[in-house]
């Protein structure tokens, strides 16, 4: 019975996947658009494929050690050998390692998929805007659901065909930890990449040499383009895809582990497989409600198309209890953390909407300059803090009470809500990854040289995108939260399940010394990205200059710049940069563990949920303030463009791109991967460790 | 036997205090200089008393309320009125309540001492520094003594008289509560204070109307000197002398709750008090060795007097050690919080030394705007927190498992080596304190329009106040930290005293929820406090402009203008800006201890603590860093002043001004206070809390 909701799971990841790769086909059918514009798009498609190249090379490599380490030490019993005392799971070492390789390998076709989609789809919805709004729309639209259906069927499909096969939760672990490993470093790389990218090209553009934003005299342009897609788009998509995998993984370990009534086990270990096909089934219908007329709110369809999908979900989730026998409490873990994540959602919005006061008074102050702007921004963002926090600690309360009043283990019931909250993640994806393709749309647009009606087209489908990504922001960052809190906990069943208990005890100094340590490492994590993107940015402003004087003709526009080669210095200077982050997060918890014990590890973790979260909310909130409080300044208030506020509020945005684009969106992935491979490596730290 | 360690404790706090009293008097015997001067430093004199006298009268309002409230709930035992089933240590209300006034008087006048002695070395260290550098140091020298001296004196004569009475370790909790209620509050009212004038200073007098800093003809001038008095010497006196009380009174908490052997208790009880007053003798021995020839280098006079009284401080600690039987183990932990501290203060210099990378990256790449100055900047400050922590983490293991070893509780050394720490704060604060005036001395140079040689010859004393000050917030911030660490372990064993065993265990939701809203309150409160300053920054512009207006005669020269209303404005703004900020300190941790109980209140704290450290790192080393890469660029690197790299630079600047005066330095005390009312409320929560 229970092994046929893993089969359902794999059809509805089927038809999710067939839906994609049909919308895909519709998406590069329609008008690629006039001569001028394809030529800007294949610049942008060339340097996209070179820059995944080189990524999926170097990630290959970090696959290939990582799989065959886990492979050998998943293999053996060390206790065989007289090391430590804890008898692992041995013996499935070669089906961890491969989950971990398939696990990595979604995760890239998601991405992939998701970026050649966008490219594909920027230049066609540019053409579209010409002369409908709601066809520009749709295509924009289509080409975000690709992504979101994409990768939630690949992750279900991934997830119970691995279940099916081994009926051992710690090898979709592997799984999980393949995904995130790959999100976290594909996510990192394109914020690096992209924001160099940004800099240079405004620095030497703009401020130097004085051509437009998007002027293809520009050797640099064409990597800010390239940018925008590997950054947002295919990073985002990595990003909750690992999230979503990882929500779903913590609950088949606590409910593989937990003491569940006979036969009841099974049932509550792939309860989060079957609440995902629900999501998938909700997401495809919610997609066809969300449509706009020539003269509609682009941003009112999409709000829609999500309120619509959560209520069709949480409806088949109250069937599914009622009738299937499940207990009371997981229905209202789940409605908790659906709910708290729309409200999370919504609230954030507030802290960046341009009709509210934190954007309103930044704008205002701005006219003092850039550092009152800056201070403003700063302050409000770690207000905006305080709601998420709130959420967090609401959806943990009321998930883990109410499932313990109705008979299920209050942890099982808070990591079921964070799959509440990330099982409608396919119409989430689809409406964030719109966003980054109108983004592009107008800056193909402005390049190839378009009407300005079409801008004005192109603007009213970008300002939509803004207020779905500020939503998806919320609702990512605080989902991760409680995924990882679940993982957190999960860490410390699998220890129990092989007889060891520990007590994470804040009065105990290893744990206190734990705890600093991880507190420490997002912080630090944040600061070593937004260091290599000034750093790059610096390398990359000296090609530019190079061009310039030593091809005259490129200014006059007689001659075409190098692109290639700026694409090119922005990837190897993003790939290089990521060894240290890399090793913060997949090798210092590990290394944590071996030397100062499980307990301490256990607390690491909790260090580092805690900046994690307060980080990731900070640099997205203030990032996104910013912004918008320029862009508000441009409509004419407070002296509008070109006046000293807006300068202010340019140098503020300046400030935000690194916050909300490099540091901020990788902070999730990173205690994500760093609760994966401590839950994973847990029985080998429980059997060996220093201290 | 022990009780004569009170009574030396005492005379060594009168010794002290009379040291401080003879500079004071000293001091104000000196050359107070011309006329002029003397003009200039009578309205800074005036400014500083009105805010004062307004910051103490609402002061005394809070302290009245907070006694009678701590009078009534001390005083009776809830369980005999049929509430809750722990019996407090009832009786004691009327003395935690008088120990609580003395606490927060002795507070009060330890910083109304500083500043008084801080605003009459100014003048007469900048008349000094007409034709001696030796004389000009020595004066500000002195003069800074008398804020430390008389703050470790009144420190440990009210505790050694406190417990000599009343021999209860929790009434001398009330009078470390009473001291660090009143430094919170003095703290963060002067940062706002001393910013509010300093931003609205420069925004109108150098950006708008174009005259120079510190030109008698801007009304928000005095404000801005009075802002540097108030904010950097009485608040900053207030603050150390909090963390040295609190470290004292954590250890005398767990020496009198940790079962010692047999007539070994009073001896590690009063332990803290006796390291206090060897601490005073190394102090007032030390600063016999600071002085500076014509040509010699004053910040090099400062550090030798730094580690001289460390050396003596520890050689002392061996001899009573070895000597009075204690355990080895104290000795150790003793000297690991010594070394540790004095580690960490050369550390943090080196993220502000403006000979090192840091600081140096930050001006270089300053010509490329604000946005990426302050980008780098930050970036370090997040790096900076790094060496900070591990050095926590190590004097933690290292003090607990070097008392363990030595037969002594482990949580009693850690609290030992924040004691460690901060024994030597005589000299500490010494030289911390000559900071400010030196600085001073230098504004009031070029208000009295002495000659350059003069502001030279303020400079070169300037300069070395910077270094002590990087090696101070350091030295305060982490041992901040232990003493917090501390004192939540004391918060545990005041719990464990009356039988009630917590164990904060991270897998339990109610202290995963308790640590996420700890984790929030730290940067919230900056962000408050931050937001006060730009808020009241802008009405003191209005009022300035005003008096421009009305009163054409104050540019020309020919009108004083009215000083005395831009110093009210700003002490009104800042002193109604405090409302929400206590709260935060003192009412919201009970709140949460009363609503969630007292596990989730131990994590509140842990949480607390753990932004705290961070936030209070990042903030005290990314303000100073940007303030180093300015004044660098100054020197002529990187085009100099008036370049675009030194505009850039003074943006960063200003961003870094109420991060490093306003939030950054309250934190400490945030956390102090925290933990300290949460200590004390401890029964009280114990025996009633709603889950």
């Amino acid at each position: 019975m229970q092994e046929t909701w893993l089969v359902v799971g794999i059809v509805s990841g089927l038809i999710s996947l067939g839906v994609a790769v049909s919308l895909y086909r519709w998406v590069l059918r329609q008008d690629p658009g006039s001569e001028k514009a394809q030529e800007v798009a294949s610049w942008i498609k060339e340097g996209a494929t070179s820059y995944l190249k080189r990524l999926y090379t170097a990630l290959t490599l970090v696959a290939v050690v990582l799989a065959v380490i886990l492979a050998i030490v998943f293999s053996f019993d060390l206790t065989e050998v007289g090391i430590g005392n804890v008898t692992m799971n041995v013996g499935h070492g070669l089906e961890i390692a491969v989950a971990f390789v398939v696990g990595a390998l979604s995760s890239a076709i998601a991405g992939y998929m998701g970026m050649t989609i966008a490219v594909a789809a920027n230049v066609r919805s540019a053409t579209a805007a010409n002369n409908s709004l709601t066809k520009a729309f749709r295509l924009a639209f289509n080409a975000g659901s690709v992504m979101g259906l994409a990768m939630v069927g690949l992750a279900v499909i991934g997830m119970s065909t691995i279940y099916l096969i081994t009926k051992d939760a710690e090898v979709v672990l592997g799984f999980s930890f393949g995904a995130s490993t790959l999100a976290l470093l594909a996510k990192a790389g394109g914020g690096i990449y992209t924001k160099t990218a940004d800099i240079a090209a405004d620095l030497v553009g703009k401020v130097e040499v004085g051509i437009p934003e998007d002027d293809p005299r520009n050797p640099a342009v064409v990597a800010d383009n390239v940018g925008d897609n590997v950054g947002d788009v295919a990073g985002m998509g990595a990003d909750i895809f690992d999230s979503y995998v990882a929500s779903a993984v913590a609950v088949m370990l606590l409910g593989s582990s937990l003491p569940f009534a006979p036969g009841e086990s099974l049932k509550y270990t792939i309860f989060p497989l079957v609440l995902c096909t629900l999501g998938i089934f909700a997401s495809l219908l919610g997609l066809q409600f969300v449509h706009v007329g020539e003269n509609g709110r682009p941003g009112k369809a999409l709000n829609n198309g999500t309120v619509i999908t959560c209520v069709l979900f949480a409806v088949m989730v109250a069937v599914l209890v009622l009738a299937g026998g499940y207990s009371l409490g997981v229905l209202w873990a789940t409605l908790a953390g659906l709910i708290t994540g729309v409200v999370i959602g919504f609230t954030s919005d507030y802290y960046t909407a341009d009709n509210r006061k934190p954007v309103q008074e930044t704008a205002k102050v701005s006219g003092s300059g850039a550092a009152i702007n800056i201070i403003t921004g700063f302050s409000y963002g770690l207000v905006s803090i305080v709601p998420s926090v709130v959420g967090i600690v609401t959806a943990t309360l009321l998930s883990y009470y109410l499932a313990e009043y109705y008979g299920i283990n209050g942890v099982y019931g808070v990591s079921v809500s964070a799959v509440g909250m990330l099982a409608v993640s396919g119409m989430i994806v689809s409406s964030d990854a719109y966003g980054p393709i109108v983004d592009n749309a107008r800056g193909i647009a402005e390049m190839a040289g378009m009407s300005d009606e079409v801008i004005a087209t192109a603007d009213t489908l970008d300002s939509a995108g803004n207020t779905a990504k500020a939503i998806t922001k919320g609702f990512s960052i605080s989902a991760a939260a409680l995924t990882v809190l679940s993982l957190f906990v999960a860490f410390s069943q699998v220890l129990a399940a092989r007889g060891v208990t520990i007590t994470i005890s804040l009065l105990n100094p290893i744990v206190i010394a734990g705890m600093f340590l991880g507190a420490m490492t997002p912080p630090l994590f944040s600061a070593l990205t937004m260091l290599s993107v000034t750093h790059n940015a610096f390398d990359m402003i000296e090609e530019v200059r190079r061009q310039f004087r030593e091809h005259p003709g490129i200014l006059k526009g007689t001659e075409v710049p190098d692109y290639a080669s700026c694409v090119g210095l922005a990837a190897e200077g993003a790939l290089t940069s990521l060894i240290i982050p890399a090793f913060l997060a997949v090798v210092f918890p590990v290394l944590v563990g071996f030397v100062m014990g499980p307990e301490a590890l256990g607390a690491f973790l909790g260090g580092a949920i805690l900046t994690g979260v307060i980080f990731a909310l900070l640099m997205a909130n203030a990032g996104g303030l910013w912004d918008n409080a320029k862009k508000y300044i441009e409509t004419g208030q407070y002296g509008g463009t070109g006046s000293d506020a807006h300068k202010a509020s340019v140098e503020g945005d300046t400030v935000g791109d690194p916050f909300k684009d490099t540091a901020g969106p990788s902070l999730n992935t990173l205690i994500t991967v760093m609760s994966l491979v401590s839950s994973l490596f847990a029985p080998v730290i429980a059997a060996f460790h220093l201290f």
